[in-house]
């Protein structure tokens, strides 16, 4: 639903504000609901954190009294939205999902991505949860719990920004921002069944969302429909993308080679669908897949280690075991293996550059396979089974790396858990993107079905 | 002197190419008798490492061929130049000062600033000395022993383009190439009285010149008069540098704090009358000095580490010892370490790109003092007598961070060993500098003075 729909009730983002910005419902009925679902339904996902019900109900009230005066209330009014809980949002404390800082002051100011999403009328209505410090794949945390997906609650949501994507898959609101610097937007979007935009590395404004590993972080929304996440994307950014080309005058090509390995005879099948649908049969190579993702893990560590030295060596015993001995190793890792991986980046970055003077849009899968079960967090790589919370990033790190946008695609498909591509662009042209998933939306071939209460 | 003098025979390189582009004197009698030179008087100094005799020879025959011909043979006509051990000169083994190296294969090509000069009818005759693999700010060379400072041949000629600065100084030849990562052009021009220019980092390719640490590492010219230095400039960077600004017209200002500390009365009292005929008073401070020092010389480590250790791996033996252990001390440090004099970069970059908002040029000392003796090679620092090899570089490591271009320019004094001082510009605004040194030189205030075959 791109809509609000006659005789229904809208709850995609765009419908949710027609019927606001008309009348047909208040802002505060709207973020009243939402709290209330999130009440009723998230002890089974886990997916919400912490409920900012009564600035969120103020929010909504003043969006109604500057209705009812006749002002504009932007192109978002009254659409709720959670946040990643890294995103400072004023009055609260930013946890990036930790107690290590519990005792941090309240955020001063919105996250400007947050403040401009606002600026428009939408409603931050709730914190969610996460891998602590953004640091794993599977939004396994040690303080807050896990979360589930709701397309089977056995299983894995992904991660980092897990939360975020379980939240918009349970339908308990329209769109939520994550952040991604391996994966972690397109990886639960995927395992969840929603859209992801992990934009151009340095476009969207990061300020104010708890960092990880500066040279990969990024911030972005992930949506109930491509409109959506366009119109979020386009807010977030602060300016239109304009009008998006024509699909047919794309270049478009698949990801052979390490992003053809690993994936099963259906998702394989799944693939070649799309491929066909998009009157593409050409097969390139990334270069030196394996070692992009190895430099991007590398890079993460000892930035991220870097990041938390100092309070490691103050209070190393209040991280989550998991994230601790990797910040550790990272710190520690000796530099000249650092700097073989930004040398080695350089030359990947440059590979990229020339790979997308010959093409629009590269696709690949965003993951092995559906969402692991959380009794089994695990995922077959060549054979061997291996940690879903390092592993599973196998097709985003090397994607990475090279700081280009990437659109996660939820595939439409006939039964099981969800699946999902990378639509991966040139820096900047993300307009291709949402080209080329609007046009598998159109399809049919791609496809978000939120739960609703009666799920 | 920047022209042929009538009655004599020019030594300066502008002079040379007069002379031989009008027929005054050949190519091959000016390029015989330099070898003749250095066979004679090098032994003093221990600038030269290897006599690039037949083959010198053989482009002064062709030069002077195509002359007979009528052909144009460029602007610096049968001007003979020597090269930093660690540029590629084809048909010879490039050795970056180390026997590690010496079993490579001969350079295919000439290094592109050095195709640039002998396209322009330069010749280069010989290598010159250096500290191994640039590692280092004396020029005392495990192998290819110390090279002695001209103006007192008990004392360092600094380094680690030690060689490129005495060859000059000696008046072996008018003008050499060094490379500077942490002030290794800058140093030796400072302590042998010659003029020195590190390039705006990125500037001037540096292909065919043996790295270092390749986010620091910029080749550059040195030679005896700002004339030569702006001709030769110009050849490398491969475009003419224009009208130079009105110096009057320049925001000049002095570098204080870190930069007024542990140099002598006398050498103050040199800089005070150099700000005084440029009209300037204004003193400023370059924030945080001591940690740009060390963030340059953790990242100077680790890269160097990281470009070395599989060779370290498999032949640490045959390094310098001084050098083997500053590499495989680089290689290990932590990676946190290493990040965080990254992010230290970045910021400081930023500060010294506003400091350029409000000022076109910063006059700073190139060094503490005068070069130290040989056989006590140490300065003394903050009250503490520290190695000269490790420590010289005080006041130039924090501005190789920044990456901005640096003229070395030999203060004129009446007696002792030459003084030098950095005259330092936004990046890509040679031209400012140009202009404050060339009135420094007609002032009197410059003056470099090198040696003849009577000295």
């Amino acid at each position: 639903m791109t809509q609000a729909q006659v005789g229904t009730t809208a709850r995609d983002a765009l419908g949710i504000a027609a019927d606001v910005r008309a009348g047909r419902r208040t802002a505060v009925s709207v973020v009243t609901g939402v709290i209330a679902d999130i009440e009723a339904r998230d002890t089974r996902y886990n997916s919400v954190t912490r409920i900012f019900g009564p600035a969120a109900v103020a929010r909504a009230e003043q969006l109604d009294q500057r209705i009812a005066r006749g002002e504009d209330p932007g192109v978002l009014a009254g659409v709720p939205f959670g946040v990643k809980d890294l995103f400072d949002i004023a009055g609260e404390v930013t946890t990036a999902g930790s107690i290590v800082l519990r005792g941090n002051p309240p955020a001063a100011h919105d996250a400007t991505v947050v403040a401009r999403l606002q600026a428009q009328g939408a409603i931050a209505v709730a914190s969610l949860n996460m891998d602590e410090f953004a640091y794993g794949f599977s939004t396994e945390n040690a303080h807050t719990g896990v979360t589930r997906n709701p397309h089977d609650p056995a299983c894995l949501a992904g991660g980092s920004s897990g939360g975020s994507a379980a939240a918009v898959a349970a339908g308990l609101m329209p769109f939520a921002l994550g952040s991604d610097t391996n994966g972690s937007i397109r990886l639960p979007a995927a395992l969840c069944g929603v859209w992801g935009l992990k934009p151009t590395f340095g476009r969207v404004p990061r300020d104010g969302a708890y960092p990880f590993a500066a040279s990969l972080d990024v911030v972005g929304p992930m949506a109930d429909s491509i409109g959506d996440l366009r119109t979020v994307f386009e807010v977030m950014d602060g300016r239109s993308l304009g009008g998006l080309p024509d699909v047919a005058s794309l270049r478009i090509a698949r990801l052979g080679g390490w992003f053809a390995r690993n994936i099963s005879a259906d998702f394989t099948a799944a693939i070649d669908a799309v491929m066909a649908h998009l009157n593409s049969t050409k097969v390139i190579e990334l270069p030196e897949a394996a070692r992009a993702r190895a430099a991007s893990f590398l890079i993460t560590a000892s930035e991220g280690g870097n990041l938390h030295l100092p309070r490691l060596r103050q209070r190393a015993m209040q991280y989550d075991p998991a994230t601790r001995s990797r910040l550790m190793a990272g710190a520690m890792l000796p530099s000249a293996t650092l700097v073989q991986a930004q040398r080695f980046r350089n030359w990947f970055r440059a590979r990229i550059h020339e790979l997308f003077s010959h093409h629009d849009v590269l696709v690949a899968p965003a993951t092995v396979g559906p969402a692991p079960r959380i009794d089994q967090p695990t995922i077959v790589v060549e054979g061997r089974e291996v940690s879903a919370r390092a592993n599973l990033g196998l097709f985003t790190q090397p994607i990475s790396l090279a700081g280009v946008p990437v659109l996660s695609t939820p595939l439409a498909h006939p039964s099981g858990l969800p699946l999902g591509l990378q639509l991966i662009g040139a820096p900047g042209a993300e307009a291709a993107l949402f080209a080329v998933a609007g046009e598998l939306q159109r399809a049919g071939l791609a496809r978000c079905t939120p739960l609703t209460t009666g799920d």
